[in-house]
């Protein structure tokens, strides 16, 4: 067995995970940092490379680092930049010269949600397929798509962009300028605006007052949904039904064999999966219905995105 | 020099075309003849294979048939058949196998706008590009896309249903049986109703009787926008409007380098493509607008589908 390893990292704009990964996909050595992305990047690749360089050196099975593979938001495989991401203030920088300058190594950069899609083709749930669609549900709504066994980048490299696929042309005012955005409804930031509308037409609701904070109280939702709390179980199902909207317009077009589900909201599970697939089936053509699978990601929460940057520098 | 020859068949509602073609794109014979598609599929190969024999016979410079190349309504890639194709009488049949029974040779099939998207990407406008996306604007809508340099078929053959596209969910009901597909309103049918709606708010105008018949008359429609008729550039412009919109959700998506368009109600060119582009760019976000091109096709009017059906042959 290859005894170097590949330093996978996923960017966050809050939490930076990286993992020192072997050519079978073995994660040796795993840790979360944070990204501190009002500091310039060198700050992040400063303290990378010194927990990096003691993580190896502890690790006395392994013989040397063979290339970086990069997860970030924004990150253009193509350019090897990372282009004004959300949440961080780095404006257009070329993450790949600059960790090749410091680690002096193969470098390799895409989006966080191909980062996904890769992790899944080659440790995860879609293995054996070549036509999927990996989403991401955090804060928004990311997407990496496999057409035919290859990552889709599309011509420039920013293929994928499903959270601004247009669900309701009159529908609600998103980040990028548009209306009716699926991103607007389907991500922890869709639910936090539905939350809101909700208490405005119930504002008594006590529970609705305790899941308008700054961060939706996810696990306070699954529960109360359990338990058969109408209000959750509504919200689930407006974010569900939207969701398989969203899907619909996708599968149509790319006619893939699942879609699958990673990052902290996609911990709801069937809770929005039901309603989102009922929506999707509805919303397709007969070709399509009831032939496209709905799963959750089979990669322990926050690998799949290290795997997949890894994949970059294992599998080319 | 090859001196055998592809036939190239394209399929469609109305009339059949097809070439004999050789290794280097060059249409040698071109015909037209009736599909027939209430009469049984062998009636048309029996008429196809008369044909084809006698003008093989007729060029001396024709040493064999290497191949049949076949592009149809509703032609799946992987399955090899024709699947309840819209306006035939066929059901589900197996045409590779009927044509390969007949001719003893290799016979390949694909849809009608993969076999135009194929045809531009060998022989036309798209020679160097491998992200795009042909558009085939007849009857209906539909559409044959690139990815990373290869034909998109999806998971079961079933990719690029572009015409259900769903671009307003309360909208028109399309013949497939939900609402607001694009192609109820960009193809001719989708004119057409266009026409009728104009016609219930203006039943006085002369202009909209005459276009208000069995078939949109294009060249009509295109000579009085040019003579600045309101109501023709309306009709440009609500339906360019309409196509745009459906090109940003897909645009979105794939990051195509163009969309290429093909077809009869094409010939608009610029009458209906201004307002597309100018819709399309104000749906996209930041990172795609006005970088995507929209090009009329390059290849005579025809030619595309038959050469594209050759090239499954020549370029496998």
């Amino acid at each position: 067995m290859d005894k170097q390893v590949v330093l996978g990292i996923d960017i966050g704009g809050t939490n930076t995970v990286y993992g020192l990964i072997n050519s079978e996909g073995e994660v040796i050595h795993y840790e979360s940092i944070p990204t501190r992305g009002s500091e310039p990047i060198l700050d992040l690749i400063g303290r990378l490379d010194s927990r990096v360089r003691k993580a190896i050196s502890v690790h006395s099975e392994i013989e040397g680092l063979l290339g970086i593979g990069i997860g970030a938001p924004n990150g253009n495989h193509f350019l090897g930049k990372i282009q004004d991401p959300p949440n961080l203030s780095w404006g257009n920088v070329d993450v790949v010269s600059l960790f090749n300058e410091r680690f002096n190594c193969r470098v390799a950069l895409t989006n966080d949600a191909n980062a996904a899609a890769l992790g899944e083709k080659h440790f995860g749930i879609a293995k054996d397929m070549n036509d999927f669609v990996v989403i991401t549900l955090g804060t928004g709504l990311g997407s990496g798509i496999f057409c035919g066994g290859r990552l889709l980048y599309g011509h420039d490299g920013f293929a994928g962009e499903m959270g601004h696929i247009c669900i309701d042309d009159q529908g609600r005012l998103c980040n990028c300028g548009n209306k009716g955005c699926l991103e607007a409804y389907a991500s922890a930031g869709g639910i936090k605006r539905t939350i809101k509308k909700l208490l405005s037409e119930n504002p008594e609701s006590s529970f609705l007052k305790r899941l308008d904070g700054e961060k939706v109280d996810g696990l306070l939702l699954d529960s109360e949904f359990d338990n058969g709390n109408e209000i959750a179980k509504e919200i689930y199902t407006y974010t569900g039904t939207k969701l398989g909207q969203g899907l619909a317009q996708v599968a149509t077009l790319l006619s893939p064999e699942a879609f699958i589900f990673y990052g902290g909201f996609s911990n709801a599970g069937h809770r929005i999966l039901d309603p989102a697939k009922k929506s999707m089936d509805r919303h397709l053509i007969n070709n399509h219905a009831d032939k496209i699978k709905l799963l959750p990601s089979g990669l322990p929460q926050g690998q799949a995105g290290i795997l997949g940057a890894a994949s970059l520098i294992w599998n080319t």
